[in-house]
């Protein structure tokens, strides 16, 4: 299943897709329909059970991908916890050091946009540079959770572009501003839930490519920390909520190991791409 | 004005002091009365007034405040925003760099606790050490705010004792997780609107106590970066929206600066107090 957020004549809903129906495409609700069964945060924190509520957004009407503005599917995470250094390669081009723990920092939800939603490059930096990101989405609540159970607590899996404006984060030794500014972390298109993927998203390519070039390739099996260890460390420190959204790392191609760097500028389209998940493309635009 | 949100025979409510009036004490509604006005974070998010909020809450019933469990002013913060190095004395005790620009790290809201709450000691760690600050609550939404008109955002101060497990924050270059224990976090014992207090509550002496021997004294005017500047130079960088708080630093004194260092047990009780605002008081206990 695959479930999405989405504004359509200025009215937000939520639609599913079932992709073992290939033709089906997606069926939903707005907040103006009866039926609208909630959004995915809420659905999550109350312990919805997800098939049921396929059930009754298939009833719902065929929504048009190209007659929508997609938001992220999660509208306002709980905790975006952000893990850096997770892939060895990108460790290497950042000349940082390896780290035998994850490396954490955290977005505010000010920071998302959604897919097909600009990225801003705001007026204080050009360095805006891009992160291709696996992401997954916390959908039962729990503390020190066993390593074994912790794929239990994965309500689904999306695709994180975590971009960010290299010197503000170098600014400081703390990386927050360079990762919040407004607009800057394109989430989704959409949730995808883990009975239509290897377990923890595991083994999956991830592809970065900047105006059609790629950038970034990788497979999600070469994450440092994969799902399950992030879960279970993370969950060691802080109670993990229905609505957490967790974005594992990226892998390297970043423009900032690149000589000459690469950064993103208005008029470009980045996308990233995830086997078995989707696509998220944006377009950044000057803010 | 105080605004508390508290608990009391297991239901949450929220009271207002006016400190004009000295007899009155607190007076206000729990979530089951029928003129209850809504949490501090929702009336904040709707722009309440809260002069109009104050009269609706002082025609509720006395609150005794030896008999209500105390919960944070703002009970799930859009964004905790944590300053880092704000006080030249502790910058010198940490041997980091002194910032030229704020160091921000994030809390993430299953951090905080009330006051007379307890302070959780985790059994992953015995380094939890304290950090008296001066907390400040954001009550109007804007971006790129100018310096002249930044202490309009403020709806309110509080005290926060930003407790930090010291082998965690160093364990890697991002303090994320020594700053994210579950209920480590103190935040309260209210907050106090702008008008009881200086502009940008400067000039009032901090205090931190460990089991009443002073650890902390110093003062709110010794802010490297204070309250105006840090919404300045933060919303220049995101979004601030009602119902963010920022955590301002922690002068010098804490434990892992003294030789041999000190750090907090079961059993201990630390307070903040800062001149007009109050006094935050914790117990320490094991997990």
């Amino acid at each position: 299943m695959r479930f999405l957020h989405f504004i359509q004549n200025g009215i937000r809903g939520i639609a599913v897709n079932d992709p073992a129906d290939a033709g089906a495409g997606f069926r939903g609700f707005t907040t103006e329909d009866q039926h609208f069964p909630g959004f995915l945060d809420d659905l999550l924190r109350a312990e919805a059970d997800l098939h049921e509520v396929q059930r009754i957004l298939r009833g719902g009407r065929t929504i048009d991908l190209g007659n929508i503005v997609f938001l992220p599917p999660i509208l306002r995470p709980s905790k975006i916890v952000c893990v850096g250094l997770n892939y060895a390669d990108h460790v290497r081009e950042t000349n940082l050091r390896a780290p035998d723990y994850p490396e954490l920092f955290a977005r505010f939800s000010t920071s998302l946009t959604g897919h097909e939603a600009p990225i801003l490059r705001p007026r204080e930096s050009t360095q805006l540079d891009f992160e291709s990101e696996l992401a997954f989405v916390i959908g039962r609540r729990g503390r020190r959770i066993a390593h074994a159970n912790a794929l239990d607590h994965v309500a689904g899996y999306s695709i994180f572009n975590d971009a960010t404006l290299r010197d503000f984060q170098f600014r400081t030794p703390q990386w927050t501003v360079g990762k919040n500014f407004d607009s800057t972390g394109a989430c989704g298109p959409w949730m995808v839930t883990p009975e239509d993927l290897p377990p923890g998203a595991s083994g999956l390519a991830i592809t970065g490519r900047l105006n059609g070039e790629v950038m970034q390739s990788s497979n999600t099996g070469m994450l440092i920390f994969d799902v399950a260890k992030l879960i279970e460390l993370v969950s060691a420190i802080m109670t993990l909520e229905a609505g957490d959204i967790f974005i594992t790392g990226t892998p390297g191609g970043v423009g900032l190991g690149r000589n000459p760097k690469v950064y993103m500028s208005p008029g470009d389209r980045f996308e990233v791409e995830i086997e078995s998940i989707g696509t998220l493309a944006n377009t950044i635009v000057e803010d």
